[in-house]
């Protein structure tokens, strides 16, 4: 699969939605939808098919749309988008739905405007976030060498004693950083969140001059952006022999990470699996301390759908991609979190971050 | 001025526009009124006051906000930008405004739902973006700051040897970032743009696997980040001796960029900053071949207003931060940008990118 083939699919749901064309103006979905890498661009997807499907970008990318959109009629305009919308009328294009979920309101206003008369605007938010859930095979691929990328970076980091007392967590954060560049990644898929001792009961705490010290807890929540798609993992240590609570607090989130990722086969209720690994930290009385929801979808956005949460509505499907991520964290000690991102698959999900998740004192 | 003095100020501008309060839901517009750097948050600026003025979080960020909001009343709530217009009614609010600019069309319905009959939603898109055009001195200091490890970064690289033939585009570009992490950055200010020989005729190229040579004209469009703010600075190098029409078009440049650094002083309109660069380009029969505005204002976002292009309306005024960025490229061939980000001042603007303007053959 293609942004050729998503094109094709998508003109399904547009014609199931009883629309003649969907402006794309969400950048992500656009590079999803054609390939296109740039900063500003526009994309009108008929449901009549590519010759009357349009692309639009500005001057700075003139050459660039031209390798990496050579099968899209191509328009060079600074105010693209309401270029787009403006030829609507002469493509046929009656019932032209936009993504009201990202378009704001007073871009709606400009929109509405350009359309004139002959063109009603119809909300049609996240079609191409609903396509985009499933993964393709290309997808996937980029998914598992993203992940590859933190699995490796991570245990040089560790070998080369990286997160040995002593070191600041900024220095440590930096060094896995350039670790995950060295092995091909393009950056970090997001800012890499290491927190020692107390700062580890701060889920997205950015990392200090504080010094890592024998008997912290070292969280590290990170990931490698690989060809446009993000991995997301987390791993907590322990820097010396673990303490008693420490040892308990780590066991209760393992095994409740654990619940959940056995929870990813297509089916489950996206709730259920917030359920599965929340469902065990309550009972262990620590359900107040469980702040944030199990996972996420991730692909070309680290934060995309599914939501997997205890308010989400729908249910896994296979080739999805998401994460798992229950963390309790007790204020002014520290705080655990264990994460993986896995694809759902039959009977087992698929998971691609291979780090161990047996407790570990460095 | 901190946070509190912001919120003063906004207070001036809601009590002008008849607000009795504003949403503000852009992350980055809660971060300049708040020092909040999560990210999940919404606040309520009650033109009556601090007392009811409300921030909201998530509890992911409860024992951060504590520490970073520490002088507003706090709410803990995942979906709390509808917790705080439900509220809008019991503080005495009528006129609500919002962000137009930035707030989706289905969150302003999901909004508007949750106001209730007593509450209206009025646009307000843009108030907070103008107030942050203009740079108080800790956001300057900021900027210094985020322009000196740009600089020094540069320096160093070059000095290294960093931009020697046989490396890759993608080889230097780390490089460079990982200098101006090691001099202090939280990262780079965007992904630097590292573009060698004809890709330097590609203004927003991604550094890639291709072989810096002799003869090649280098581009670096690159910045770093600091305290939340980014610097912004292009310069463009010869690898070895320069070419006639190397020399020729960097002159041009360089003269152009000279002449929109010169407009850029109080009282300047914006379109007139743009016209004074690129009148020298369009006189040089380079018109078509500069391809994007002239610059744009910088400060807690890469780009933010003022927009200095041909269209924009309005002019300067002191202590806005802005970058002058012309660009000249001959498709095939490669091109060449110089940028700088500079604090207008009266009479002369403030260059707070430091490295010189001169052509370089390395």
């Amino acid at each position: 699969m293609g942004p050729l083939s998503r094109r094709r699919v998508l003109r399904e749901l547009l014609r199931a939605a009883e629309l003649d064309a969907l402006l794309v103006t969400d950048l992500v979905n656009v590079r999803y939808l054609t390939g296109f890498t740039g900063s500003n661009a526009a994309l009108l997807v008929h449901a009549g098919g590519e010759q009357v499907s349009r692309f639009c970008t500005d001057g700075r990318y003139l050459a660039q749309s031209a390798v990496e959109v050579p099968d899209l009629q191509r328009m060079i305009e600074r105010s693209g988008v309401l270029v787009l919308v403006a030829a609507a009328a002469a493509l046929g294009i009656r019932r032209l739905g936009f993504e009201s979920d990202t378009v704001s309101v007073d871009a709606h206003t400009a929109l509405d405007e350009a359309a004139g008369d002959a063109v009603a605007l119809r909300r049609a938010p996240g079609l191409v976030q609903q396509l985009r859930m499933v993964k393709d095979d290309a997808e996937v691929a980029a998914l598992r060498a993203a992940c590859a990328v933190a699995d490796a970076a991570l245990a040089d980091l560790v070998a080369a004693g990286g997160l040995r007392p002593g070191r600041t967590e900024r220095a440590a954060a930096h060094d896995l950083d350039a670790r995950m560049r060295g092995l091909g990644a393009s950056g970090p898929a997001f800012e890499t969140i290491l927190a020692a001792g107390a700062h580890s009961a701060i889920p997205h705490h950015h990392p200090s001059e504080a010094v890592l010290a024998r008997g912290d807890l070292v969280t590290l929540d990170f990931g490698a952006l690989v060809a446009g798609y993000h991995s997301d993992m987390t791993r907590t240590f322990v820097l010396g022999p673990a303490a008693g609570w420490q040892r308990e607090l780590y066991a209760l989130v393992a095994t409740a990470q654990a619940a959940g990722r056995a929870a990813c086969v297509p089916g489950t209720e996206l709730a259920a699996v917030d359920a599965a690994a929340r469902d065990l930290v309550v009972a262990a009385g620590r359900g107040a301390e469980f702040l944030h929801p199990v996972g996420h979808g991730v692909g070309l956005q680290i934060h995309e759908a599914p939501a997997l949460s205890a308010t989400a509505t729908g249910a896994l499907a296979a080739a999805m991609a998401v994460t798992v991520e229950p963390g309790v964290y007790l204020a002014g000690r520290g705080g655990v979190r264990i994460e993986d991102t896995m694809i759902v698959r039959d009977l087992i999900p698929e998971v691609l971050t291979c780090t161990g998740r047996d407790l570990v004192e460095l």
